[in-house]
């Protein structure tokens, strides 16, 4: 495997079972591609699906899943608590190995241009790969939501491929990439959530922490406990192994053990190698000295 | 891939580059193995190769390396420092992943037996694939070496499967199952010696300390430091977290701070998850939660 990347494209239809399958299915068939997990909720009316292969496999894969979503969602018709603004939503690229961000930048655009023309579709560029500062953050891009946009087109959200008109039946989509995303908790010897709040607080960016780190204090009910719960925005900047010493020595500092950290969903080998390497101190710890990184298709 | 097994068998031939080159490429050549590492000794006479692959494919590339050492080696005329028996002395197949160590045992056995009776050479199976408790380790069944084994074949080295006569040109062969070696070194921020001799005596099994662990302490020169250096015989029953924190607390109960690790060759992807589990205190992290396990062959 010379490149890998993930894709995880938000689709505006969470309730229809058969639909969903059917992307699901689609995905599941391109070769070169494994889905890896596929989540549907019904209130939020939204499934997300998370799949990975070399980025031709994984290109390919997500045209069909347009393909089929375009037929199948009706934005006119559609109701449900997430904000949205198309039939599939937003479409972000991941670098996992053999990758880097701007490489993964540029599939995103050839992509986007590709939907663009394929759909006559607008198309808004987000996170590593906004074209404007404004939109770089999809909140604010989502904001008008699809109900608001039309009138939008021609002003605040002109777009950065395609037509200034919504799709007919699919709205508008948002194409981006950025880096994975690990979510990753940690649960404390203790009840005390002011302490588990105080630590998130003191280790999250947004309170002049770690940089691409998010935390929250949570309380556990069985047994009760309480969780410093974080999501890791770009493990090459700050790694599971940071966070968890930052958390390990604020706890300890206040008298109360570590009791377990708990990895949320899958994780890319890269950031296990890199909680490897920090614990035993390895300089240079490859992917190319794990035994079963040469058997990678 | 269902299972992987890797294969590290000794051939007697370190000097002949061009016959050495041979045995590499026929390894190479069968499909679904990886030749992961080659060395050869002129001093010992002696070639090592290191591949894997699922078992089948790994046992038909042994069957082809065996077949080209025995055309090429003569054990009447084999010169070489290292002790051995034959023209490949020992073939160890190790379990590196869905594979139990009975399973390779099992393993062995067949192969030994296949190969006993295709070239009427005697065979003796070591390690865990010994069936008697005086073969468990390779010195003693080598003890004798070519040269004295013929006298020995009807007395103390009964073969375990084959013929009791050497084979002509390429003597007898041993055949085993054992744990994946890894081979992992510690430097500590000191010159003393004494200090990583002492904490290399308390932490090896042979001297009481941890179960399947090997060390001793060494000088390094440039620039001067001591190093305490370990083979974890079976790292499912002393894993490298253990022996680095072992390590940590006696050199920091000395006032002496641990500098780095480093790791020999290439180690399995279950050992670089059982670092990642320890560290982040992680319940039942499996290869299954890394993305690119769901890529292999």
């Amino acid at each position: 495997m010379a490149k890998l990347v993930e894709c995880v494209p938000n689709v505006s239809e969470g309730r229809r079972g058969d639909v969903i399958d059917r992307m699901a299915d689609a995905i599941r068939a391109t070769e070169g591609v494994r889905l890896l997990d596929r989540t549907s909720d019904v209130d939020h009316n939204r499934s997300v699906f998370t799949y990975a292969g070399e980025p031709d496999a994984v290109v390919r894969a997500t045209h069909t899943l347009i393909d089929h979503a375009y037929r199948e969602v009706d934005m006119n018709t559609h109701k449900g608590e997430h904000p949205r603004l198309g039939a599939v939503d937003v479409v972000p690229f991941v670098p996992l190995a053999g990758m880097t961000m701007d490489e993964c930048v540029d599939l995103a655009h050839r992509f986007g241009r590709e939907v663009a023309t394929r759909h006559q579709v607008p198309v808004y560029f987000y996170a590593k790969a906004a074209m404007r500062p404004e939109r770089v953050r999809l909140p604010d891009i989502r904001k008008p939501e699809y109900e608001g946009l039309a009138a939008l087109l021609e002003t605040t959200h002109v777009p950065d491929a395609g037509p200034k008109q919504l799709h007919p039946t699919a709205g508008a989509i948002v194409v981006g990439a950025r880096p994975f995303l690990i979510a990753f908790n940690i649960e404390l010897d203790s009840t005390d959530l002011k302490l588990a709040q105080r630590i998130a607080k003191e280790i999250r960016e947004s309170s002049g922490g770690l940089p691409a780190v998010q935390a929250k204090g949570f309380t556990l009910t069985d047994p009760p406990r309480v969780q410093v719960s974080m999501n890791l925005l770009d493990h090459t900047v700050t790694s599971l192994a940071t966070v968890w010493r930052e958390v390990e020595a604020r706890a300890s500092a206040a008298g109360v053990k570590v009791l377990r950290g708990e990895l949320i969903g899958l994780i890319p080998l890269d950031a296990v190698l890199q909680v490897a390497a920090d614990s035993l101190k390895l300089d240079a710890f490859t992917r190319d000295r794990v035994i079963e990184s040469h058997f990678l298709e």
